[in-house]
């Protein structure tokens, strides 16, 4: 196990109605809010109703229209928001994508520069504008962590940033409010948890049980559970356990002591960045090829755990044979979600891939994984999921 | 899964040399430090010298010679020390008795009264001192969490105590502080580990999924990697996985979403507060009765899981032999950590044994269990301990 520093200090209300602790934790900061949202799902649901009856007392000025991929043109219109109303205290109600512009936007309102310098280097954001975060949709774990992935359309460069600031102050989770999700999202944020386990698990293998045991119980969690929250999506329990692994798959707990970049993820940026393909589904695409593109002798270990511990395949087989098992139930799996598995089936082509694979290997220091990757070994996973 | 509040901000830095952090950590308060620590061992292992050495440009005062049982008359000298020194941050070395002790000495410098009316009325713990904590003998989990026990040695009450401000500040855990431990030390910490997980999976059963699996994989590495450390002290990622594992076990993520008190805990206290006896040895005592007598049929769905997800029994059979095989392996791996089973092994006899069940019940709120205790049940859980 490596050296590490564990370091979250983000307040979680967890559970139906905690809605309710929002003026007492947002008036700690003062009276003037910036409400971040996306589109009107939070109207339809009647959530954005509550928040304004809720926060009667305060000067609430509303940055809305926040985009899956979040753009930063986007996230400058809410830092300058929140630099024009003097703003206190940013509310973000959403899923990933309002988070991450959310935390963007509050160390943009303390930058005098242009908010692309934030997301290329994550050194110049210093200060920040507290951030309480109300969750609707689970899957990223931006609600207790310090990182957002932004994207410039003009550059074609989606690339993640964060500053030792950028932690949400608190995040009310409220599995209610994921229920009425169309279920291709439910999908897509139980693919993208899985994703945050499983790139964590395969980074590094140093004995650091206690990580991977977390890691293994996510998937498991995503295995069991998304697939009654798509059958039955008022289901609570099912919402509840959803959630709160997707929370712990990356609030440091899968990945302290295991050094090393991630590898998939670096690759998915790159198809959003592009295509705007939504995170988790792109994901699912990537993950089964680049499974059995990293399937080699030395990282076999992590293959036999992975179909043992996740998946529950007889450990009384020859090794290569479980790895091969345990691809095809993760297939399996994203398929029952209903998930794409292929680039044609959200039409991409290959017109860029060599512009994404240069990108992705630089972006995503993919020569440093643990089963190292070049452009060419990119170029091939991108051709395979064709 | 009942809803809940993770609100957990100790910074940990882990790993070998994570010592070099102290300074930076304490300064943040001021110069005047009170270092609070047992007896000898941190003497003997050279940590006391790098310790003055590191803080070579602070003013420290010393609160030395906490006993295991910390003794509440300790705690009211390291109060009055904080008042006398006007003590900025408390830097705590050692074990869960030391830092326990600290938690309620930087309360105590901010009360008044007596030093045990903050142990019997937590809601008396307002203002803290500032707590920095080095860990030596990980097990308690005190490291990452709110709460202590202190012992009144003139009541025989030993209670836990903990107020919304008790958290340390930041923990320094380096697993090679443990190599030292006398053998019998390490097995007593896995014990105490082994059993906060086991107390709240035991304590409810209300679909929580991550908490469970978390608990699980406490119970695993302990059962994994407490052989590997008796057996080869000096084995680095063995002490890790051991402490890694201990600050989890008892940080929030194993209990939250999970109502209810526990047992083993309550009734443990009462052999420390009129015996001495080490807490990790007297819980070792008293899992394996317990767990016979909670043995019935509500319970046996907690049992097989149990059996089969932390000893990998066979799921293969039927559930009450599942559940007696899982308590017999529970009292192997206690006995091949050298673990006294009986309570005749640490000179304890029935003397005290209707008033420690009366306290336990009272203090313990056992009846409010998933598996209610009266004082006659106490009574004779005790008596098989004999």
């Amino acid at each position: 196990m490596d050296n590490f520093i564990f370091d979250n200090a983000t307040k979680i209300y967890f559970g139906k109605d905690q809605i309710k602790a929002l003026p007492s934790l947002l008036q700690i900061f003062g009276k003037n809010v910036l409400l971040v949202y996306g589109g009107g799902s939070i109207k339809r649901s009647g959530l954005y109703d509550s928040i304004h009856s809720l926060l009667h007392d305060f000067n609430v000025v509303e940055c809305a229209n926040v985009e899956p991929n979040p753009h930063h043109t986007t996230v400058q219109r809410g830092a300058d928001l929140c630099k024009e109303h003097d703003v206190d205290v940013i509310l973000a109600v959403g899923g990933g994508s309002v988070i991450d512009a959310a935390k963007v936007m509050g160390a943009g309102a303390h930058y005098d520069g242009h908010i692309w310098d934030l997301v290329m280097d994550a050194s110049k954001i210093k200060e920040v504008v507290p951030l309480v975060t109300v969750l609707t949709l689970s899957g990223t774990g931006s609600e207790m962590n310090r990182g957002s992935v932004i994207t410039n359309t003009d550059l074609n460069i989606k690339k993640g940033t964060g500053g030792q600031n950028s932690l949400p102050y608190a995040s009310i989770i409220d599995p209610t409010y994921m229920m009425t999700l169309p279920a291709i999202q439910t999908a897509a944020g139980a693919i993208d948890a899985f994703s945050h386990a499983l790139e964590n698990y395969f980074k590094a293998d140093n004995d650091t049980f206690m990580q991977d045991a977390i890691s293994e119980a996510v998937m498991k969690a995503m295995i069991k559970y998304a697939p009654i929250a798509l059958k039955e999506p008022h289901n609570y329990n099912a919402r509840a356990n959803l959630a709160w692994a997707s929370t712990l798959a990356l609030n440091g707990l899968t990945g302290v002591g295991k050094p090393g970049p991630w590898a998939v993820h670096a690759i998915e940026h790159e198809l959003s960045a592009y295509h705007d393909v939504t995170h988790g589904l792109g994901l699912g695409i990537l993950i089964p090829v680049w499974l059995g593109f990293i399937l080699e002798e030395e990282l076999m270990p992590i293959f036999v755990r992975y179909g043992v511990n996740v998946w529950g395949i007889d450990p009384k087989q020859d090794d290569s044979s479980i790895a091969y098992q345990a691809i095809d139930k993760t297939i399996e799996f994203f398929k029952s979600l209903n998930a794409p598995l292929t680039l044609g089936e959200v039409n991409i082509d290959s017109t860029h891939f060599e512009a994404m694979a240069k990108s992705a290997v630089k972006l995503g220091r993919l020569t440093q994984h643990l089963f190292p990757l070049d452009e060419n070994d990119v170029m091939m996973i991108l051709n395979q999921c064709l």
